[in-house]
Order: structure tokens, then C-alpha cells, then sequence
């Protein structure tokens, strides 16, 4: 039975039943936001609703199932591959009403959440109580927790702490046909049968609607410092990195800047960084106050085996000025054309260096500017292809460089995403990084909790 | 189409051909020792094979599925739970041929390696790198990392670095009917389709074989240093460890022994802990010299705010010295009684005390003795039932006693296992701790990867 094609008036009656006021929207004007994500593709759903809890979510997918109505769970819709885009029309289902911190527990080390709860605001809250939930996309300001674990977001700490798959100990989720699947729990360790509750991580909504969410803290490190160094050309950079990690340091965050990132951050400001360096590194490590003294100590001796051309510490109050370079990066890239793809491929460390030059290499060919920075430490180097949608032909050339960075990542070794997903914009290359065997093992995998694949259809796999 | 009944001379001949020599055991004399793991249960094989590259292993799981011959693979059967025991009868696929570390790769942070390679040989081989690959159960010197992934084992640096999940980039595996699977690889990070090599982790044999693996490394810390603090009381040591954590420290281990353990050691040699302690915690922390320094002294203060009894630290070449109480345990408990049984249940960390008083008091209402001791710091407990299976119904009490257990772990949020795994010991607890969806669930996945259910089959799940 294929998807039904549109939105009866038993179907709408049944949602504002379901959700009444305005937990269920119908108009174009109401839901016209939730057509698109921060990947500004966009598809009309049918109806948007907002749950408020487990129940209204079951009774959502056991119907949806029955009718064959296409969902789409969506929170802050921050994901940049419209990943949450109903492309086959359908119930796009808001989870931003279900944002209760349930339990921020210092003993068991956990915390129980709903999924929309804003991922800076569950950092906030195990503060309070000197606990840390580590995972630190971009995004942690506006992203939400659920949202975080269906891309199993990343982020600047990932080198020490890992990604958000890492931390996930717990998930109920609603499955089509109503089922309430309750995974794994606050126990750091277990062992018992597959993992399911990880295989929802980085799942895109494909599987089911998560409704609980239980992750794993740690103790919230008392200190950081960071290190901002300088280097004459991208070897001198990778040199520095390798300098560091074999001193026996592994410090939380390693993020690398190319000579056409400080070209362009020096025109929004000053950037603390000599002006002749073809490339920087950003370190930050954390600790206690002692550990992380010695460990700058460390890390600045590191660097000064490779003949940095500059070396700017910020502890204390001065470490977050020091940042302010990464995060002009990217308004400041617009001074250079009005329009970017962003791209998050990664590789393995070892290749960073060749795949950096290869990328502006590419760009050269077509004429385009190609600014790459990001987390040198995990290899997942961001490369912003930039140009101007107005000018002649620039548009397409943009799309041929993504498609030759994303064969690249792939020659290299590597991934077409390290932290974005894949949604739309990459549908059409996932084929070429995953194999025959690999799509149809997934879609198997994603029929026995989706019999009738109305979770998020339409996005590659 | 049901299991074959016995192994046919076309079968027998089939195996002989493809592995070649003493690549194919078929008599009673030399497939003896396959019959059985650490968990001591018995089942003979048809035949034990040993393929030496995956070319062998993919013929091999043609051959079976077509046939519908059981498959149970297998390193160095060290797990206690009758894990690898051919229940059905079948091949058992000894992997220890296949034992080569591939590549250690300081650039890529990174080693591929062969199933078969004993896990401290994989660290040795790291460490000449100055690379560290942390997990490391009990049986790291005998275990492999191919059985350390089936079973995901965790250890004692699990509180700081996590267990085998967390550590695994990339795999190969040979599934039913022959088809070779790549997962993954030596990026560190990758969000492309599910996590299918992540699945594998854990899952016990019941997918596929395991060819290939390529694992995640960070820099070998440069120093260490334990700390082992008696307590007057439990809820003395619950409140030491709480008071380190509390303090933003991350030790890489925080184990527990109770009072029955302090109590059995001190018969086989001297135990550095205060006489009168009913309790003791042994800590570890790793990291640069000056971190590890400084970190010793917070823990030492954040210990002295809850009055233990005693407190010795050791640093340098002292320091696995004040492990050796912890290693004494398990030949130490024999002096109590001949046999044991050795469980692993694993709690919400702030449920432990609870946890171990009713261990004990349990343990005490069959009048058998119980030893707790293990990963405070991940809330999973080993638990010793001591037990004289010479002496009138011993036995049936030591049973009856793990089987409340497992009840306790459960009522307490938590499961029946955190490190073993289930295989027969604990397959009829399962279905206490899964739902039925979710071992439909398991059940359903199981069949994507190997629809004639050939592999591992009879444990539970």
C-alpha cells in the first residue's frame, strides 16, 4: 500500500481531536516555517502537530501507520541537509513541547529528559549541580537534545569526550503502529542483548519518535584554558597538532584554520594570530585548575618544537576572546561571496593535510573560494564552498566542487559526513560511500520498526 | 527448513577441503576443549574449524547457510556465561588464526587488526607509539579484541574512557550465505546510513564473523597513580566516592570492596587498608605527570573530608603494588568455599550501597557467603556466591541466591549484566529485563543479518 497523497477532512478532524488548539496547525500560513530546516530546501507538509507526551505521540504513530501518512519528527530544524523536510508531505510532528528536564541526578551520574529540551539549557541544569553532559555541536544554543541524537551531533569537545552517541544510556521511543519501546536505562554498563537505544543515534528519524531520553555525566571539569598558535603553512599546522598529541596530551578540542579563514577573519577584526600564518590551531584543554596549568605548560613546549609563528594562551576570563575568531568565521565568510555550501566531511586524521590542499585545489579549478576549518582532532574538517547565486554559472560550479570534495573524502578514506547527516543534499551520494549489501541490511533493519517506511521518507536510505 | 541433525561425510569432506590440515579438527579428542568455555557448560561440536583469512570464513558461512549448520565463533572462550558453547551442535570457528595486527597508525589514531590479536598485544603494540587503546577487562592478557567486541567488554578505565563500544571505527564481517560486510573505518567520525558496526558490538556472535577490525586510539597517558582509602563503614565508602567525583575529578577507575572482601584477602597476605575497614575504594588516575600529581592530592583531600580510616597511595613503581589486594580476590575466595559463581549485575550508580546490602542479606538468609566488589564508579558490582557443591543442596541455594539477584538489579533500575553478557547463564532472565518488543525487535534484526538464525544459536535472544 503506498503513501496516501493527502490529508483528508477525517484525517484533519482526527489530529485536532488528537491535538487540540493549537497543537495541531493546518494552514499554509501556520506552517509554513515547518516546510524547511536550516538547509532552506522546502515541502509542504500536511498538518503539524505538537505532541505533549508519550501518549498523544502513540496514538499519532498507530494512526499514521494505519493511513499510511508520512511523518516527519523535527525540533529546532538547525540540521543544514534538510533532514527534516516532508518531502513526501505528511505530519511533520514538532517535539519542542515535550522539553521537561525530568532528573539531573548526582549520584547516578544521568540525567532524564524529554527530547525538546535545548541541549545548552540540560548543560545549564547539570552545572548547577557540578555535572557536565559533554557533546557540543555548534548548535548547543538552539539544538535540542533529541534533536542532537537523531545526528548524532558532534562537536568541538568530541576529541577528548566523543560524540552524542557516546553518552546516550536510555530512549523510549514510539514506534508506528503505537508500540512504546523502552531501551537501556541510567546503568553506565549494559550488556544485555543489541543495542537498540545506539542505533537510534544518528538515525535521522527514521525509526521512531523519541519520547525519553536518559544520557550519561560526568564530573564538570573545574578549569579550562585555550591555546590559539599560528604557523607558516598548513605541514607547520599539522606538524603542531602531532607535536601536541605525542607529548601524551589529549586535550578537549583541536579545531584547525587554513590561510583563507585568517584572510577573511582579519577583514571582520583583529584575530590574535601572526599576521604572515597560513594556518592556526585551537586548543582547549580542561581539568582541574593544576592539570590544566601543567598541561598548557605542555602543550605550549609541544608547539614550540614546530617553530610557531605565534602562541596566544586564554585562561580565565581572556579564554573565551580567544574563540572569537571560530566564531567570526562564519558571518565573516559572507564578505567574500552572498552565498555557501557548507560541507563536514572527514577523514582519517592522518589525511587531513592532503585533503585541505586538494579542496582549495578544487575550488581553484572552478574559480570559487573554499574556506576549511573545523575539528582537526576527529579529522572532520569543514570546507565552506562560497559564491554568489546571482552571478553567471557560480551556482552549479558550487555543486561540482561539493560533488568532487565529497569523491575526495571518499578517495581519502573518509566520509561524506562526519557530523551533518546526510538528509536530502546528500541523498544522492550516499550510494557511493555505503554499500548494496549496507543500504539493503539498513532498510531491513529500518522495515522492523517501520514496516510501512511512514518515518521520514524520501532521504536516501 | 530446520537445523541439519548432524554433520554428513559431504559436510565432513566440505571442511576438510576448505581447511586444510589442522585447519579442520573433527574427532572427539581434539574438538574436547571447544565444547566448553569459562562459564564451564558443555556441548560438543560436529567439528572445529580455524580459517586464516576472511576468503575462508566467507565460503564457510555460504556453505553453513545453505546447509543450515549451526556457526559458533570463538577466541579465547574466556567469557563465564557460556557464550560459545554449540548447544546445537554445529561448527565452532576458532578466529585465533587469524591474529594479526594490521597497522598502528600514530597520524591516524588508529589500528586495523585481525579478531584473533590478544588485546595486551594490541596495547604493547600501541604503547611503542605512544598510543593507547584503554578498555581492558579483567582478561585483557588472555582475551581477544574480536571476542572483546562480541561481548563489548568494559573494565576497570571504563568510568573515564568508556567500554569496547566506544572504541570501535570500523569493522568487517562475514555473514550468513557469504557476503562480506565493511563498516565503517578509520574516520573518527561518520554519521552516513546506521550504525551498523556499533550493532555488532555486543551482539554476541549472532550477526556474523568478524574479520576485520579498526579501532580508535588517543595518546598513551605519560603517568598514573592509584589510591586505596579504607572505610569504616558502606555508606562511608559511597560517600568517599561521591566526595572525589564532587570534587570535578575523573579517575579512569574507582573499584569497591566490601567488608567480606577486605576480610578474605587479609587470610592470603598483607592488605594495605586499615584493619578495622569494612570497606575500601581503589582509585586511578592517569594523565601528564603534573595532572596526575596534582590530581592525586585533590582526591587524597576530597577522601580526608569523609574520615577513612586509612589512605595509601602509589605512585611510580609502588603503584601496582596496592592493586595486588584487588587481584587476590578471586583466588582468595576459594579459602571460603570450593566453587563460585561470578555475576556482574550493574545498577544506577547511586543505587550500589542499596545494592550491596541486599547482596548480602540475601546472601545470608541461604547461609551462603558473598563477596561484592568491582566498578563503583560504573555501578557494576561483581558478585560472588560462595558455594560447596560437595555439600547437601549448596548448589540449589547458590542458584536461588543469583537468581534474586538478578530480580534485585532489575527492581533497582538496573541489569543482569554489565560486562558478561547472558549466553546460557542468564538466557531464561532475558525476557525478565527485555520486553517482548524489544526481543521481537532483536529477534527481527537478528534475521536481516542471518535469516536462517545459523549463527550462535540457543542463548536467549
Amino acid at each position: 500500500m503506498p503513501y496516501a497523497q493527502a490529508l483528508t477532512k477525517a484525517h484533519a478532524a482526527f489530529l485536532t481531536d488528537l491535538f487540540p488548539g493549537d497543537g495541531c496547525l493546518l494552514t499554509p500560513e501556520e506552517m509554513n516555517v515547518f516546510a524547511t530546516d536550516a538547509g532552506r530546501k522546502r515541502a509542504m507538509p500536511w498538518a503539524v502537530v505538537r505532541p505533549e507526551n508519550r501518549e498523544q505521540a502513540a496514538e499519532l504513530l498507530r494512526w499514521a501507520d494505519a493511513e499510511r501518512i508520512p511523518v516527519v519528527p523535527r525540533a529546532r530544524a538547525t540540521n543544514q541537509v534538510g533532514a527534516v523536510v516532508p518531502v513526501h508531505g505528511g505530519v511533520v510532528v514538532s517535539l519542542l513541547r515535550m522539553n521537561q528536564i525530568i532528573d539531573v541526578d548526582e549520584r547516578d551520574f544521568a540525567a532524564v529528559l524529554q527530547p525538546g529540551v535545548v541541549t545548552s539549557d540540560l548543560q545549564a541544569a547539570c552545572a548547577e549541580k557540578r555535572l557536565f553532559y559533554p557533546p557540543d555541536p555548534a548548535s548547543v544554543k538552539t539544538s535540542t537534545v533529541g534533536g542532537n541524537i537523531s545526528t548524532c551531533a558532534g562537536g568541538l569537545r568530541a576529541v577528548k569526550y566523543g560524540v552524542t552517541r557516546d553518552w546516550v544510556l536510555g530512549l523510549e521511543a514510539v514506534l508506528p503502529g503505537g508500540r512504546v519501546l523502552s531501551m537501556g536505562g541510567r546503568s553506565h554498563k549494559d550488556v544485555v542483548g543489541l543495542d537498540l537505544k545506539r542505533l537510534f543515534v544518528g538515525s535521522a528519524g527514521k525509526l521512531g519518535l523519541i519520547t525519553e531520553v536518559t544520557v550519561k555525566l560526568v564530573p564538570l571539569p573545574e578549569a579550562s584554558a585555550s591555546v590559539l598558535a599560528g604557523f607558516r603553512d598548513l605541514a607547520s599546522c599539522m606538524d603542531g597538532a602531532q607535536a601536541v598529541f605525542r607529548s601524551g596530551l589529549l586535550p578537549s578540542a583541536c579545531e584547525f584554520m587554513d590561510g583563507a579563514v585568517l584572510a577573511v577573519t582579519r577583514m571582520v577584526g583583529d584575530v590574535p594570530v601572526a599576521s604572515d600564518a597560513q594556518g592556526a590551531l585551537l586548543f582547549k584543554v580542561d581539568g582541574t585548575r593544576e592539570a590544566v596549568d601543567a598541561e598548557v605548560r605542555r602543550l605550549t613546549e609541544a608547539l614550540g618544537t614546530v617553530q610557531p609563528l605565534s602562541v596566544e594562551v586564554g585562561a580565565g576570563e581572556a579564554e573565551e576572546a580567544i574563540w572569537e575568531v571560530r566564531r567570526t568565521i562564519s558571518p565573516a565568510s559572507f564578505l567574500l561571496r552572498p552565498d555557501k555550501l557548507s560541507e563536514d566531511l572527514a577523514v582519517p586524521r592522518g589525511r587531513v593535510a592532503e585533503m585541505v590542499e586538494s579542496v582549495h585545489s578544487i575550488g581553484r579549478e572552478h574559480g570559487l573560494p573554499v574556506l576549511c576549518y573545523g575539528h582537526l582532532g576527529d579529522g572532520n574538517i569543514h570546507s565552506n564552498i562560497l559564491f554568489d547565486k546571482s552571478a553567471e554559472s557560480e551556482e552549479a560550479k558550487a555543486h561540482a566542487v561539493k560533488d568532487e570534495l565529497f569523491r575526495l573524502a571518499l578517495r581519502l578514506g573518509g566520509t561524506i559526513s562526519g557530523e551533518h547527516g546526510t538528509g536530502l543534499a546528500k541523498a544522492s551520494f550516499v550510494p557511493e560511500q555505503l554499500s548494496a549489501d549496507e543500504l539493503r541490511i539498513m532498510a531491513d533493519i529500518k522495515a522492523v520498526f517501520d514496516p510501512h517506511y511512514i518515518m521520514n521518507p524520501g532521504k536516501g536510505w
